[in-house]
């Protein structure tokens, strides 16, 4: 198999990503400003099938209307050239000072309606691109100290904000869905909806909750020490996996954004083996930073790394499913008696009551004893991923 | 005022946490067991409210049913004897070898089958001893390698276990209501539902959501590097803070059950200040464990230190709340401004769209230099905790 | 007691604290640049003993030589008009894109060629306004990835950096000493020299090892799940503590650098519990970051709270030492029996072995009924933090 | 080439890993004792080189004299018949309650005293069996509260015992040097010497510090979120690499044990990528638990499973640094120039200073905008580790 990536393979980068320019939290830029023609075209050169933005990547903030007509314009154009789409898009709103304390949830009433309008603005040309996906990243939606947000309250605003956005989505018609991107900290103390989870709960709570999912993202999750694929799967398992955001992180500590693959290798693998399984068929899509080490050579290689892993793993997965010893292992490890419900068909709690076998006679000890086969069958997973069977 | 606990406060404790004999993954018990009505007796002598159990803190496991009711009856006395109260039970599935892969999610449909009934069998005796809430802490119900559970289908599974016993509880017409303990990993690799979020998600997803809530445990969350206080905010947001367990954790490592105050203070104190001015009316339990340092008079001085703690930070987060400087200080942050709706009222998605005010006219740089007094602000609250005012 | 802080307290802070702007990953800066002048000013009013600053705090980076002359000046007289001194000093081996891979571990020799000059023309200046200690920060030594560095190499490099710089001070005759200071990430995905530890275990190797000793940071250890006040003692029995930096942290996340006190309270308490025993006689010296959420305003309450919380703590500490039901309680945890040496003066080894009450006659289970008597401890010291004792 | 592996391989394991009967703080046993005879047996026929044992292990705590001669006895005959070596023994100071406080470093002088005789008692054994090491793990020497341990009077005490163990062992002449082993927390709040920096820092204070090295555990050193293979590396530097604990752990939380491989994969290549190249002559020691999950059939694909995946990764990491193209990355990555010293051979200090070249003339900002391909490095490593090379 090749693992040189194809349009089919729904592999997208957003402008930021490629276009970081290096500023970390103790250094100055390392590379030069990205034109997003330029990172359409080269992307499209390694075979992405498209590209997301923030408003202000490709509309630097303060541009007047012909300037921004003039950059969606060259945007546009590059798009038609080289066939690459717009998936999603979403807004930028930590950047400028005004979101210091929040957007949605800024204590400021006057930032939380600006916040809105700059959201909408961005939706209509989102719309405009084809975007099916509203991602919405609350980055500064949190605090650093207990007594400068009032956590519920800030739900309800955050909240009224979502129910607003659901509403002009659907006043518009457009055919466009929101995702909410968890995150545990950084660049806040502590962050609002700081898992999957918590965002799952929060949109059961919106008016136009059928509108809203999550985009999870690799290191957000791991940031909080938690197993990615869990997260997803649960996700998924509420139908409500809209989007994902794949990069890599070692560890607990700062948001690391490493390319797809690098961090938790083996969690990558059974990221894989999820998606692939489970019928996702949004975009693959990569939020990452080119370490600022690099030069644009550099920049172009770690982008190509993302999707030559992501095929790699896919291609290991695969092969993981189909080998009859590890259905064997699976069976082995009694996967299959987790898929049967607990109670038979047409059986009542009332007839688990009843049943002696289940409890009063059930073989507790003897039960105790069955071994699970469970490091056979990992390491059959650790001989795929490392190419080592056979 | 005085920091001497008395049942009015409904502190409570699990029969497990002064029981703890000290036994470690590395280290054998350093006390004996505790006899139940020995707990019950002390505890109530130091001024808590109730106890609660997992059936095999009462009943041995194991026990024939002659030697069970000798056990229920003698608890009964004890508590009758000094007015205890039990307002909450739960089971344990998880200490016997046959739930080492889980209880409601275990592979092994047998194992399932016998953890439903074990489980109803003690709610059966919760009724009877009064309790409201039974608590589900499902700490085996997970996986330390990927192959091992199919996340998703496990989903199905706890989902079937909650809805049949939500069913029973409907059918026998008891005052019982569930809630639902999460832990991201320890006793296994990754636990299922590792967040008050994940827990409050899956809830939304069940039959009989509305007896359905969870029951967070400061050191839980905390062991995800997790905001105790946000967490349970968003918990009692979504009205589902059934219980809740207090004690101590210092950062993310091993699960430390330390006692009340002990780990991190500003978040104890945060969550005192939360639990005290939201209305929560539950139990204020302890989930602690007195370190295998102590002997019994440690024990009791660690159980009386959690009471105490509570107390006195019930009293300074009063005093800061009075304090007319703070209210200054969190008018100063805005935090009246977050409680007004974004919207004012009758304004609606069109109106702000033609506010100019709030996008084409907004002073957005002039916004981007008010400072938010968040510093000033917490350092009142610190000056309060620390009894360095006035 | 006055909270109150004046000269005595030898509290100082690094003009790069104040003077931070609020650049984060994802934000641009919230506050303008602050005069040097400006800062000596405003932090001897607070009651400061002095400021530390890195080259190019002082000297905008690129400065000629005239501008460079003029800049020293201002900052003299402004020392000379306030009594404010210049105790340390430090290099900024981090900002500029240059030192991307590291400064005297980078690959590139001659940009360790260019540090080590960099690093020397700031010694003439800080031995030039009087300061004793010279900080090494190597933020930037370290690596993302595996093949990236050879760690053992690089650690030749940094000994033959220290070495120089060791020869040069003394060649120079400086009255100064360098001080490491460890961090175990960010901004590099892995630094050298990650914690007090491994700090201290590198400079044995130094030619001039008594020249250097460490620089411990709270948050930079807590980045790593450590106790702080437990490195700070290891580094003062090495004899190695040279310096201090002082500021809070949430936790194993990004690097918070929130004001003294903030973060873990209670480790805050043991530390100045230690410094304050210990007769370490260096500066309290702050390296934090007022958060970007702050105008000016904000940055001088946060610079006040971290004195004033350090005052409060220092008053706290000094009666829980002179309180006798806590010296009693530490003699019932037997803390006396451990400041005596194992064996007996004048015991030999052969001694021991030939003592059957040592071993063969040894009440073991005896020994291990008894109790440590710590909760009761630990409850006296969490008394007296909050105020709550008498 | 094959993964079978041979005692040539030196793959030593502890007794106690795959005689871990699968008790965790939540839950009983889940497997019966193994009888050592057994595990020396199975562990032979798998391939390893040896085994190594807590005196506990072997001879049931309590045993009389008789019956520890019976238990060495039919130890010496299984390693007769196998051929199998003990390079290593260590002492168990943390089971028994008597250890709750610690040993060398117990507040209870009796314990200190008690600890050094069980330690020197196996001392002799171990020479007897021919271990050239001795490792000692203090897992239980630290605090979960602030009072509870003076630290540097703890270091004093540690130092004490430390000195009379070499003392002991070249009175008698054996040949065997001691390995600490570190770790963070549990099952204390916080052990000392936490990392390996800060116990390779301690036995420079040693009177017999020739005698002293280190015996790093991956697990150990990942739960302080620290780089496994970078702590190697400066253990080797410092020439104190004198044992190694292999095994696998995912992130930072409780001490998981897992089997080598798992856990962090991608650390595990390139650890075992510097084992390889350093010239570590040692034993490969695992220091696992085989999932509770496991019965025997587990417990012994878990133990396979540690030497396969060193062997897997041992092959892959020879590939790396054979392949061309790899080392023409490494060179352009500058790997060579961090080799060469930064001073050239002859240059002084005073060359330095006068070099225009380093400083006055360098082109700072064409050094900064060099790249340093360490993204292509690393694909290239991550291409080996997958097996997707050519």
């Amino acid at each position: 198999m090749s693992f040189t990536p194809t349009p089919d393979d729904r592999f997208t980068f957003g402008l930021w990503t490629v276009g970081w320019q290096g500023r970390d939290p103790f250094g100055d830029a390392t590379r030069p400003a990205l034109d997003p023609v330029e990172s359409v075209t080269k992307l499209a050169e390694l075979g992405a099938h498209g590209v997301t933005f923030h408003d202000d990547d490709l509309i630097p903030f303060g541009s007047d209307e012909a300037a921004r007509e003039g950059h969606i314009k060259r945007f546009r154009q590059a798009l038609d050239a080289t066939g690459m789409k717009v998936p999603m898009a979403t807004t930028n709103l930590f950047t400028h000072p005004v979101f210091k304390d929040g957007a949605f949830t800024a204590n400021d009433r006057d930032v939380r309606r600006y916040a809105l309008r700059k959201t909408i603005r961005n939706i209509d040309l989102a719309a405009e691109l084809g975007a099916q996906t509203y991602v919405a990243w609350g980055g500064r939606e949190g605090a650093e100290s207990g007594g400068a947000k009032d956590v519920r309250v800030a739900l309800d605003r955050l909240k009224e904000a979502f129910d607003l956005l659901g509403e002009y989505v659907i006043s518009q018609g457009y055919d466009l869905r929101f995702a909410v991107e968890p995150k545990p900290n950084e660049p806040r103390g502590d962050i609002l909806l700081p898992t999957v989870g918590h965002a799952l709960a929060f949109i059961n709570e919106l008016e136009h909750s059928e509108l809203v999912g999550v985009n999870p993202e690799v290191g957000h999750e791991q940031m909080a020490g938690l197993n990615f694929p869990h997260g997803i799967a649960q996700a998924l398992w509420h139908g409500k996996l809209f989007h994902i955001d794949l990069n890599g992180q070692s560890g607990i500590k700062y948001d690391q954004d490493l390319r797809f693959g690098a961090g938790d290798l083996r969690a990558a693998f059974w990221l894989v083996d999820l998606l692939e399984t489970a019928g996702y068929e949004g975009p693959r899509h990569f939020d990452f930073k080119p370490p600022r080490t690099e030069d644009f050579d550099g920049v172009w290689a770690s982008a190509a790394g993302c999707m030559r892993n992501y095929l790699i793993l896919k291609e290991k997965a695969a092969a993981f499913r189909a080998d009859p010893e590890v259905q064997e292992a699976l069976k082995a490890s009694r996967l299959d008696q987790l898929a049967l419900t607990t109670l038979s068909e047409g059986e009542s709690l009332t007839d688990l009551l009843a049943d002696r076998s289940a409890f009063e006679e059930f073989d507790i000890e003897g039960a105790g004893k069955r071994g699970m086969a469970f490091e056979h069958l990992d390491q059959l997973a650790m001989d795929h991923l490392l190419g080592a069977r056979g």
